[in-house]
């Protein structure tokens, strides 16, 4: 099974921190790779890098050029494709569902400005986090702690450098050899 | 009971979108408060409020200046205060005991850059969202998501004008009077 991002239409300096953070919670939170269009931003690409060095774990980052071909070539691959819209159906309604969808090939669409049309046709679920306005990163990190629950957020991370220990107060971390 | 969200530190430009992610999160999620400390930004105050207008809802958002003694006076007044930071007990560990909390008024606090060690020595609970760096607002979102269930995201907002149809396919609203 793999489960990836797919980032639309970054855009340098406007979206940085929020695709970073899109990036970063994509990662925690059980995906392997993270594929982003719009604008190539190598900076974001280093960064995420140098945070997999660091605490560990296989995590590949990706810009692509061509969003709808690439989310067609992944369903001609027999890949499963969520897009998370407000406007969509509620997790909730279709948890179990989607939890059963991620034994395959699933890409997990996150819009940027102005989402095609196109990509409510193409994706096979359009799911809502809530139907209110907030937040991309917000929806893949719910998404994706209700499909893995608690288990993902205790995961150790392979060659990690650095790894925290948990503590009521202050700030605690092993160096791992 | 109260349930607010303190950011400490925005940086007008490099958190603008952070933060305003930060707050419709929060309010998506149940909160009924936004502090935010560092610099005063009207232009997320006013967004946040036109979210408001549109989506429906009690929300208020306030910059304040001292953001030690705002804690402080909080937990003077009988609050209880939550800080979010990946180097603390794991939410899955303590979630019972943090449902419990929120009968309190309740001020959960996300970091900006460089939270002082004193925010750890003030909070009741310093809580992570598993133990590797993603984003306060995929943290604010996990707790609350956590504590409250599906329940909030199904939530309606009173005053709204503007409500969404679940749609398997494509964008449908509905404008209410």
């Amino acid at each position: 099974m793999t489960l990836a991002v797919l980032r639309l239409s970054h855009r340098i300096i406007r979206d940085k921190r929020i695709t970073t953070h899109l990036a970063l919670t994509a990662r925690a939170f059980g995906a392997s790779e993270f594929f982003y269009s719009g604008d190539h931003d190598s900076k974001i690409e280093e960064s995420i890098e140098d945070v997999c060095k660091q605490w560990g774990g296989k995590f590949l980052i990706t810009h692509i050029g061509k969003p709808l071909k690439f989310i067609k070539e992944w369903k001609k691959n027999n890949g499963v494709v969520i897009h998370l819209t407000m406007y969509g159906v509620e997790l909730s309604d279709n948890l179990q569902k989607i939890i059963e969808i991620l034994e395959k090939e699933t890409l997990v669409v996150v819009g940027g400005a102005k989402v095609p049309g196109t990509i409510f046709e193409l994706a096979d679920y359009n799911v809502a986090i809530g139907h209110q306005p907030h937040s991309e990163v917000a929806a893949l990190a719910v998404l994706f702690d209700n499909v893995f629950e608690e288990e993902v957020r205790k995961k150790r991370f392979s060659d990690a450098k650095l790894e925290i220990i948990p503590s009521e107060r202050g700030k605690q971390t092993k160096k791992i050899k």
